[in-house]
């Protein structure tokens, strides 16, 4: 049940801005392989270092801000529809934070 | 309105458990006050530091707690009220996630 | 030997501006202070997860801090000394950066 | 000086076991391209933010190995070599670690 809603969300776009995320996740792809480049360059480290910060930051971006729409729509909706669903995806998110934040 | 909810929970007991948070953070102080021994006592650093990172993680352990309950009745009661508190509680908390995972 | 050469940093004073830390911690421990207040008095879930953000930085601040200290002091003497001994708290370092880092 | 030193060891190869960082590299790319992926698809929210917390402790693992690297080669070199260089090394050192603890 919990799996069939979990499917049913996959497949209905909870993604607010799907584009954004998209855009912002190809620069990701473009920042691992920067650094990818300066390590076979063999950049000065603590120059890969201020990289590997950035790509981080940019991942928890991305983090905070799907999480922001799973809250809005999947447990918003899970809320409303009443029973134990919803305290199964606050679970599951918060699991996410927690790993998140570590 | 907003101001008020937010009063109404702060007033309301949204904290399950709160026996358990309180001797959490008990504990908590108990370690900030270790850690200022240590550094009082001139302890080698490297120990300092392990007594840090788990003061850190015990730090992480309550914020994901309170969080979870923060999401299972501050939204949870928004989002089955409806209307446009559940968004405003929503943004709130995603707010305090980016900060606690920066 | 290098638990001898640890006991002897521990007793010489590596801590550049030692009162400087101490007062850091004390402000830490009355910020833990008044988060445990904070959860005994039921005050807003966001803004005690704010001052948990907040405590953090200013453990961060401080293990950044004791981290320079390290490397200026047990470090670089130990490179300066040559041998064996500064690999191994190079490790030792890495190890307590990858713990505060996770 | 500080930069014709930076530069010296850029072309150095202060990296130990650079393959291992390239392939580590490779993957993270790869992990990159899967997040992008997941989200062109809509998979899970949940899983996808379990993909972004695995990449970055990619990231961390990537980033903390470097800086060993950088302690055990640059740092321990100017401290053998005396003068202000070490400290200069020591402060950029410190510096990128506050950025990845942030």
């Amino acid at each position: 049940m919990t799996e069939h809603a979990t499917t049913e969300h996959a497949s209905h776009g909870y993604i607010t801005d799907k584009d954004k995320y998209l855009n912002r996740l190809r620069r990701i792809e473009g920042q691992a392989r920067g650094i990818h480049k300066m390590v076979a360059e063999e950049k000065y480290c603590i120059d890969i270092l201020t990289q590997i910060s950035a790509l981080k930051s940019a991942l928890d971006a991305v983090a905070v801000g799907l999480l922001d729409d799973h809250l809005t729509h999947c447990v918003v909706d899970a809320a409303r529809a009443g029973g134990a669903e919803a305290d199964v995806k606050i679970k599951e998110a918060t699991d996410a934070i927690a790993r998140l934040v570590r």
